[in-house]
């Protein structure tokens, strides 16, 4: 069959990165990039989006290239989201050191009508309330996945309890999902949200892979094992363009299908922390996904 | 087959714990009560340790309850190993508190000669000097795992890597790994250790699970997945006798065996943990360990 599109929403930035060994500035970053990059290996991608007038035209040549559909990209006077993050020796998590968001701050995402019959939904980290606003602009999706932040979760937890109970899938990593529960059990947090309404659970754990939760099993999986992490940052939406992006082939959105995606999920986010910004999901082949798939698979066999 | 015999070389002591939510004051600890309490779920256990004239008899009669085999445990007068650690909300690693040797603190340990032809030897961590020497006293063991600390890395690192380079399984967590190679890549630890000499290394990574690495393969387990973790203390002796107790059943010690060990380490790891003490593993037959190897069996399979 052919793959079902895939509708994102969410973020086109530059970032600045620091990591202990070096520095990147002015790099294209942000969670649609990301996501629609991985998820383009798989299936067609249609960008909700919005840049400033300094957005360089390359890098909407190069989404394009991926065969990203940029109908929904918004052009908009003003500056493009810029984000400046550090991270320690560790790797884990990114210290922020500025956000500005520019035009994406006021943003008001506009689904266009060609996108409306989108089958999969992700809609990536943003004000849980536009979050629902652009969801309601799809017709009928089939599956709806949204990630999420500390920011939204201490500030607007109303909003993001009711697009949780309206979505397929949630996808966190795990000192959010502790933040959301408030407990430091995982195993406790992934029961409490599940019975906010999500049919699935993805709980991100970095260097430690990742662990689906239903209400009926779990599937865990640890992270491809690399030599190097260059940087981290995209990681989590490059995983659910994977996620998303294996379950658009899918004919069926089964279990296995489901444990499946979470390995796609963490070999595309293996990709991603190889080189800065979107180079590395960009350069991976979808031979090379297939690859490490079968190594990452390996890993866990009897 | 009968199960080959155990040979454990390690620490009787009590400890005072501190968790967030409770505190237990001078209960059974030390590596080889937990080692020996989860191996004799598999195999015969020789038991080679050192207490002071204030251990309990209770606490004697319990460890040979469980089949341990007592005669290489030392009485000396003096006071028995002590030591005091706090966790916080994370219950990850413990802080010392206080650490009082006692008669641990000069003792060379002496393989009585009905011990002498052990198949399997567990050198827990104690000075790497004295693990060599313990081992000089076992005739022709087939497989010799050891365990250490950050202390002796730090301190007698000359000393461990000449008994690295003797053993066949070195057991550490990551954070040792990492230190004992100077670089934060587990990967990259990983082939340092191996190059040392062992040809089996077992990252334990706490509510992460745990890894083992040859020079060939790789293999990876979660932890089994709890909603409450009581007291971590003894997790990684724990994780050890489960792994050495079901390599003893096993007819040969091949890769899969090993595999399948991992499981096992992690299950009786997992016991452990639910209550302090001993008193988790202790209570774990099984049948019970064979319930929950099944249950983590389950969360990596497609």
């Amino acid at each position: 069959m052919t793959a079902r599109s895939i509708l994102v929403v969410g973020s086109l930035a530059y970032d600045d990165v620091r990591t202990p060994t070096a520095t990147r500035d002015h790099v294209l970053g942000g969670a649609a990039s990301y996501f629609s990059t991985a998820a383009s290996r798989y299936a067609p991608v249609r960008l909700v989006g919005v840049v400033g007038d300094d957005f360089r035209e390359e890098d909407v040549a190069r989404l394009a290239r991926h065969g990203v559909d940029l109908e929904g990209l918004e052009r908009r006077s003003g500056r493009s989201f810029r984000w400046t993050g550090t991270y320690d020796f560790a790797l884990d998590t990114a210290e922020t050191i500025n956000t500005d968001l520019g035009v994406f701050g006021d943003w008001h995402p506009r689904v266009p009508g060609s996108f409306a019959d989108s089958e999969l939904v992700f809609l990536a980290n943003i004000d849980p309330e536009i979050q629902l606003a652009t969801l309601a602009q799809v017709r009928a999706p089939k599956l709806v996945a949204l990630d999420t932040m500390n920011y939204w979760i201490a500030q607007k937890r109303d909003a993001l309890l009711r697009v949780m109970a309206k979505v397929d899938v949630v996808s966190v990593n795990e000192g959010e999902a502790r933040q959301l529960c408030e407990t430091f059990s995982i195993v406790r947090a992934a029961r409490d949200i599940l019975a906010m309404g999500p049919r699935v659970l993805i709980v991100k754990r970095g260097e430690y892979g990742a662990t689906l939760f239903t209400r009926d099993f779990s599937f865990w999986t640890p992270a491809v094992p690399l030599e190097e992490v260059v940087d981290p940052t995209g990681a989590g939406d490059t995983f659910a363009g994977g996620f998303m992006g294996y379950l658009a082939e899918c004919a069926s959105l089964d279990d296995a299908s489901l444990r499946r995606a979470v390995l796609h999920g963490a070999v595309c986010a293996s990709f991603a922390v190889e080189r800065f910004s979107i180079d590395g999901i960009a350069a991976a082949t979808r031979d090379a996904i297939e690859k490490r798939y079968d190594t990452l698979r390996s890993l866990t066999v009897l």
